[in-house]
This record gives C-alpha cells, sequence and structure tokens, in this order.
C-alpha cells in the first residue's frame, strides 16, 4: 500500500435529488448511521471533508444534532474517536454549494465523480480513477441514498465510476459498504 | 477480478463474547443495520451463511423479527433483494454451534479466522488468507461487536487477521465498513 498517497479527494452524500423505487425523483431522510459510518471510513481513508447534502431544514438539524452529540456533547467525551470522525463532515443545502465550497478552500473547482450500482458504458474504472487522483486536482466523490443519484446529477458529472463487483451477479450493497469499499479500493490503488 | 473464486467461506458475526469499552466481557445488542449491510456484502461476494451469534433469547428474537420482516413478512415483496441478502443469515446460541452447523455441511470443521482492529504480531496477511481460501478448505471469518471479540476467541481461534489499515493512522471502522472491505479484499485477491 502506498502509505503516503493523499489525494485531495471530497466525499458527498446526496439526499436530493436522488430517486425512489419508482424512479420518482425525491429528497430521502438522513439515516443516523451513514454519516457515522461514512465518517469513519472517510477518516480512515484521509477524505478531506464529508459533505451531507439535504435542502430539508429538518433533515439539516437531525444531521447537525448527530455531529453536535458526538463533536461537543457528550458522545465527545466518552468516544473522541468518533468526536474525530464525525468533525469531517459538513451540511450542505446542495452540490453546488457544495462545489463553491470546495473552490473557496482549493482555488479550483473539483472534479466530479458518480457512483452507482448500474452498469453503464463509458464508466471510468478504479484504476484509472486512482491514476487521475495521483495528479494532485481535487475530486468530489458522490454517492447517492434511496435507489441512487437522479439522473440530473448523473449527467452532470465529469466521470461516472464503475461499479462493484464482487464474485456474484448480486450488486445491492448498502451505501455505507460501498463507499468503505470504494474508499479501499481507492487509495490502495 | 478472479470472477469464479467462490471458497467455502462463512462469517460470523458475534455478540457474545465481545468486550465493552472497559474492557469487561459482555453480550452487546444486535443491531438491525448490521444484519443488513453484512447480509447484502456476504451475498455480493458469495459467503455461504451469515451466523449471527448471541446467547440471549430477546436479541435472538429481535434478530429473527428483523429476519423475517425481508423474508417472508411485508419486506419480502416490496425488496425482493433484501430478501435474498438476509435469508443468508442463521441465529446461533454461540461459536461453538457454527463450527458443529458448519460440520455438518462440510464434513469437516471449518478454520477460523478472527479480525481486530488491533495491530498483534503473528497475523495473517490478506495476501496470505486469500491463498488460503483458494486450498478448498472451509474458513469461519469472525466479527466481534462492541469494542471486539473476547480474548478467549481470539486466542482459540487458528487465524488472527491483519487489521484494514487505510492511508492514516485512524483505525476506528464500524463492523459493517470492517466486514465489507475485508471481503472485497479477500475475495479479489
Amino acid at each position: 500500500m502506498k502509505k503516503l498517497f493523499k489525494p485531495d479527494l471530497y466525499v458527498a452524500l446526496v439526499h436530493y435529488p436522488v430517486v425512489n423505487k419508482s424512479g420518482n425523483v425525491i429528497a430521502s431522510a438522513v439515516t443516523n448511521l451513514d454519516l457515522h459510518d461514512m465518517a469513519r471510513a472517510a477518516k480512515t481513508y484521509g477524505v478531506k471533508q464529508l459533505y451531507v447534502v439535504t435542502p430539508l431544514a429538518d433533515q439539516k438539524e437531525l444531521a447537525q444534532e448527530i455531529i453536535s452529540h458526538w463533536t461537543s456533547g457528550a458522545g465527545s467525551t466518552f468516544n473522541p474517536k468518533r468526536r474525530q470522525a464525525l468533525e469531517l463532515i459538513t451540511i450542505k443545502d446542495s452540490i453546488e454549494d457544495v462545489l463553491q465550497e470546495i473552490f473557496s478552500v482549493e482555488k479550483s473547482y473539483p472534479k466530479t465523480v458518480v457512483t452507482s450500482a448500474k452498469d453503464s458504458s463509458g464508466c471510468t474504472s478504479f484504476a484509472e480513477f486512482h491514476e487521475l487522483l495521483e495528479e494532485a486536482n481535487p475530486y468530489l466523490l458522490i454517492f447517492g441514498t434511496g435507489w441512487g443519484l437522479a439522473e440530473e446529477i448523473i449527467v452532470q458529472s465529469d466521470y461516472l465510476l464503475e461499479p462493484i463487483k464482487g464474485n456474484t451477479d448480486y450488486n445491492h450493497l448498502s451505501v455505507r459498504s460501498a463507499c468503505s469499499i470504494i474508499l479501499d479500493r481507492l487509495i490502495r490503488g
């Protein structure tokens, strides 16, 4: 493993716009363990920031309560390791707002890379994305909740990452598992 | 990727004996999303059976309710893919019972491989374990909940798998993330 491979990688977990089971565009609910698991994976693999994207006021409040409990509330002293992870999270209204914030830090807009469980033509492989990350430009890796990212987000992205495949034809991992595996593959190369 | 590499691999998620934050041996509570995420990862990577180990009657009942909702209840028709994953789960009182069941199927006892986030001497690397899996003997990969498996389980096991390392010194992944990454590394080789 290249221990010191620390690309300028950002991750976004998107709750809007995503699709539901019927393919309709919805805003999904924030899930407590998505935040914990993805923050811990992000911290393990040197991700610079984990953005939780939702425009819904009550969902932003819920996400903030979860984060605050572990970063400044009772959880922060009970489990400081959890604090370190959850401190990586910033809540944003939209992917556009995420791009603006990364621009303000990096002085350039990140390339966007969307993830999907579906096979598509023109996907970028894990090996290709690993090579891109070596070029020292910022990248934003985008995960959808619900039944996946809305088509409008996929078509606007710079890259579509190939789906994770195991040794079966079953490809229904949770977003928590998918994020963990993808970060491991990308950083290990 | 070796697409047809399908070893005789079993996974156990252990709720007793595990340790709590203070290092005391406890029985931990069953967590809904552990079952979902680990079953979906197990199904993706061709694991033959996922054992949920707890001796507590109420926790066995809770686990069975979660499984039944998705395998024969309302969830089974709402989301058949979830059914396929959760059908992999069998609830057992103890690791000993798991070993007996695997023996009854495989006609030999599996080698046991415990996982830990801690560095230890004499660990088996992912590459070494992948090679062992190619030898067509059954293996049982054991994950602990809480703050990890009790020492008595670790010392009795045949192998101790090396901990997952990212590109940082942070190593506090959830058991759901760890299981997903470990299966991906083992099956891909």
